[in-house]
């Protein structure tokens, strides 16, 4: 029977057991682990595991594959850990929201018979822990998957089968390219609601803003009662790009800020081409330089190398149409990866 | 049979015309109408009034109440035309989201006979027009009420009653403080969620930043599918305190950037102050400085100045503290109403 370690037993760890569970009632065994143990414990009460287990090397021994669900910077501690307990053609894969620093630990700390694919499901709510876990999490989304340079093809295909076996749709993107893209509309909206709470309760008259503080807040604020863990591991291991999208962020603002003072037409202007973005974005119209996604075949090698090609290549073409509008800006390059 | 005018069959004002036929059933007699007929007509189809009317004059004509539910800038043309032929003792309301200038332009257009008393329901959806209104949109939120200073004791009874009968709570509020609570806890989310959309798509990787945006930025970006002329009315009629807000945002944000590139420890501080605010605030806990809601009654004339009093002392208070800081900001004071 072949033997699955989840490694971090939170929403996303247990939400994964949950829909393995649900999907493959048999040939499985789900082994959980978490340094809180009673999540294990929860996970395993949900049904989401068959064993919790309290020693990390206990569910990684024997295992065929490996899933870190844990907060970014637990994953390099736990890839130095594993590293020398893995079996040969062990697949070890993560769920973290920042790709690029992950594989550079996947390479330093695991044996050269150990294939890493990294993973990103595009899913979430702002509650954590098992407690918040549903199999239904993963279904129709899209889950990145990120192989190391030197995974072999069988554990990219053993990837795509988790990833599809749960609901989701694999989604080839390039590390580099992932961790701007994510910056831009996950990380960054994160801090918005982070910044926006903090502004507004940081002020003298939080008290009364807060009775009249409605939807609107409510959902802009959201993302804010996400773990602050996993917010302060997304911001220290993906500093450059998220760097880059506040600076972005707040040129657009300040756009609006001189708006408002000056001109009526232009706002309109402006709010009914965010209108008109975001109605082409729900409904899936927006296009341009997008990839197909693959489905559940596993792409030959030319596919996937061609794959990265046209990643890069795009990746490069919109560097170099950020430069201008960045060496316009204060301060010096910070080495981003624009997009 | 008392005849209540809805001038504005949009979101806001159909759902009023479907929630007080839902709880009034008798004695009210309720005529709409729209710039745009259609939407009168399809509120009069969904049951929302019992008449629609093409011309303003016919539905205002021998009203007891007249309700303004259009965007705000309209909202000055409706008043300068129907001030002339409302009946003696007529109540106008309406229900912008901005209150100093309503009740400056009510000053100038309505005759000394009406009464105005202001309203701003503490509810919404991204949706707008007709199609989108329901009857139970108002129930058990709060409705800010802010009476003209020359409004008669029974007109805000009225308004009172209307608020109660619809399900929602009054919420009585000065017209300086409302304005400068709702910049910041409702324009200047309105405004990052704008600004999110129009930063990722002017992004020469739009089209591929689209496909790996999910629930995230779905949430955080919802405010940007709002009506475009609701949006520039907001921002022409309260320009002072939004652009406040948006540079305490600003600044805000600006530490996250500083912190990302330096401190790991103070991140997440920073991020465990915004959870745990959040977590209060719904929980509803967040009650310094807070005002008690009044209930269905209407309150004596001194309970209301003794509200407005303290209003304005808090006001004044928080003017003090803030003072100091929006000294350190570059720029010179642009008389906002801080808070």
């Amino acid at each position: 029977m072949a033997k699955i370690a989840i490694v971090g037993m939170g929403l996303i760890g247990t939400s994964l057991g949950l829909a393995l569970r649900e999907q493959t009632a048999k040939g499985l065994e789900l082994v959980g682990t978490d340094k809180e143990y009673d999540h294990a414990i929860k996970a395993q009460k949900m049904g989401a595991i068959d064993k919790a287990t309290r020693a990390l090397r206990d569910a990684v021994d024997d295992a065929a594959m490996v899933i870190i669900a844990t907060p970014l910077l637990a994953i390099r501690e736990i890839l130095e850990a594993i590293g020398p307990r893995l079996r040969p053609g062990c697949v070890v894969t993560d769920t973290g929201s920042t790709k690029g620093v992950v594989l550079q630990w996947a390479a330093e700390y695991l044996p050269s018979e150990v294939s890493f694919v990294g993973g990103h499901p595009l899913t979430g709510k702002e509650t954590s822990g098992p407690e918040a876990a549903e199999a239904a999490l993963f279904q129709d989304k899209l889950y990145c998957v990120i192989p190391s340079p030197s995974a072999q093809k069988e554990a990219v295909k053993s990837v795509i089968d988790l990833v599809s076996s749960i609901g989701a749709k694999p989604y080839f993107v390039d590390p580099v390219e992932h961790d701007s893209y994510i910056a831009a509309v996950s990380h960054l909206p994160l801090l918005l609601s982070v910044a926006l709470v903090g502004t507004v309760s940081k002020s003298p008259g939080w008290g009364d803003l807060a009775q009249v503080a409605s939807s609107g807040f409510r959902d802009i604020s959201r993302l804010a009662s996400g773990d602050p863990v996993m917010g302060r591991d997304i911001c220290v291991t993906n500093p450059d790009n998220i760097v880059h999208w506040i600076d972005a962020f707040i040129k657009e603002l300040y756009e609006f800020r001189s708006l408002i003072q000056s001109d009526g037409e232009e706002l309109v202007k402006a709010f009914d081409n965010a209108w008109e973005a975001r109605e082409r974005w729900l409904a899936g119209k927006v296009s341009i330089g997008a990839r197909p996604t693959p489905g559940v075949e596993v792409p030959s090698f030319t596919d996937r190398v061609g794959e990265m090609f046209i990643g890069h290549r795009l990746m490069e073409m919109q560097k170099r149409m950020m430069k201008d509008t960045r060496r316009t800006k204060e301060g010096k390059d910070k080495g981003t990866q624009g997009s």
